[in-house]
């Protein structure tokens, strides 16, 4: 936990107006606390929070499922181009200190079950898909109130074992 | 369609007997009208599926979490360790012309996810995870006629395009 | 040991007429002596080996770096989409008991130091990548007893363990 | 080109003082040109290379073969835990806009080989393994000079291109 692993932000490409603000705002508290952000690196959701994140002055990161980077949203501080299409959201999930959706289908919904499959907290945001094990919120402030408490609580624990 | 990609079965480890005599059934029933099985190579359901399909002479194929093949079940035709862990999951989807899931968590359900990301159809038994897009079936045979339908349509079309 | 690993057979796609002719040579001596072969499912060197081991029998399974099998080559028993790219090279290294390449550039190239890296032999023939700990051999039927003795001796190690 | 693709540092845990006082230099050399690091995450050349990146203040992304950054150097300014072993190399050779090596036995050449096949640019130093189409070099001026140079002609290229 002393070393720093990245919070994962999932979400879709298409997305609706509140889902987009959200995600901005979401990005800039997330950065404003000195987290680190991991995402697809697409638009919408992951194009959102990359701006919000990047006006904090924050860092994140897109593991893109493409060859090359060309396609990434301009707001991501590093593009990991991987090649292996979709495939990638398995690492976003792996490489995640806990994973945070704002809405999303099929590609949120593998993201949140191998998640919750290695036991990384799942926080829920806008009408995100329903797995048991993953907590919903209503509003951004509550969340990242949430997220911010369970890392304050995972270092504790870590560096008590230490 | 012409090369003999694999009909991939899921399911977890922890099954109820009634889970176990479903897949064997399946697997032989499958290997019985020639197709291929492609799972995760390990207990359980994929256990079951691979013992009913090496009695009707067919070919099993699991794609292991570890780096070795010290811990696959024993009624594989060929084992194929990825040293990936979960994350084979996303490489059984893709592999796979289409997905049969009986029972399972959260393993199951990234896999049905991912297949249904990528326009597999998915035939679900026995208290697989509800998905939309995915198909319920009440029982092996129903279920068995409906995806050789399914792969003869699709042969029939891919047939036509050539 | 016990589970059928299969042999990895790497090669590449644009081959000179004796690398094929070696190649097919080999596919029918290695399925004929039972083992099943893994390689990248693709031509020259992938497909010749594939048409020899399906003259004697044998299984011969592809990891395809594409995403569907339409480009496979057509003498594959079981044809794996892995949508992975070149990345699925490290596949064929991770999943195999051992590795035999017949000529090669790059691919073969990062396929043998994979494997070497992962403490599996490497068998080469006909101007394959010289590394340093891959055996060069200079025709089918040495390296084959070769590969044969190796795997019984492995076996033997492994249930004199057991 | 426009998006931030790092400059991927490659080279064995286990390397030589010259080696590692090059690694040092090299990271501090082009953090601060602006360019952002990815390497493999753990000791030896990739530990002095972030190092002495994050002396200049730069970015440093560890792509690790564990599950989770326990074993990551301290000096990463992002750990991304992959799960994926070795095969992690393929990625880090598919993410970078060109590689440096640093010495480095089998690991390294998997790196180089997976790069040139990609049409990456390869520069080595310091007994890196030689192979056909990487650019060795004798110290890190002359190579991050080099580095630099591409840099610029690859980002006007693509400008000229849109």
């Amino acid at each position: 936990m002393r070393h720093a692993m990245p919070v994962g932000l999932i979400g879709p490409r298409e997305a609706t107006p509140e889902q987009l603000q959200a995600a901005r705002n979401l990005g800039y508290a997330l950065a404003g606390t000195g987290m680190t952000i991991l995402c697809g690196g697409k638009g919408g959701v992951m194009e959102a929070a990359a701006f919000g994140a990047k006006r904090a002055g924050g860092i994140v990161i897109g593991l893109l499922p493409e060859d090359d980077a060309n396609e990434a949203n301009p707001f991501l501080t590093v593009a990991l181009p991987t090649g292996l299409g979709i495939t990638r959201n398995a690492l976003i999930a792996r490489a995640s200190l806990c994973l945070i959706a704002i809405g999303g289908g099929l590609g949120t919904l593998s993201e949140m079950a191998l998640g919750l499959q290695w036991n990384k907290p799942v926080f829920t945001l806008l009408g995100a898909p329903l797995v048991r094990g993953a907590e919903v919120f209503d509003d951004v402030d509550t969340l990242v109130a949430s997220v911010a408490n369970w890392l304050v609580t995972a270092r504790q624990t870590q560096t008590a074992k230490e």
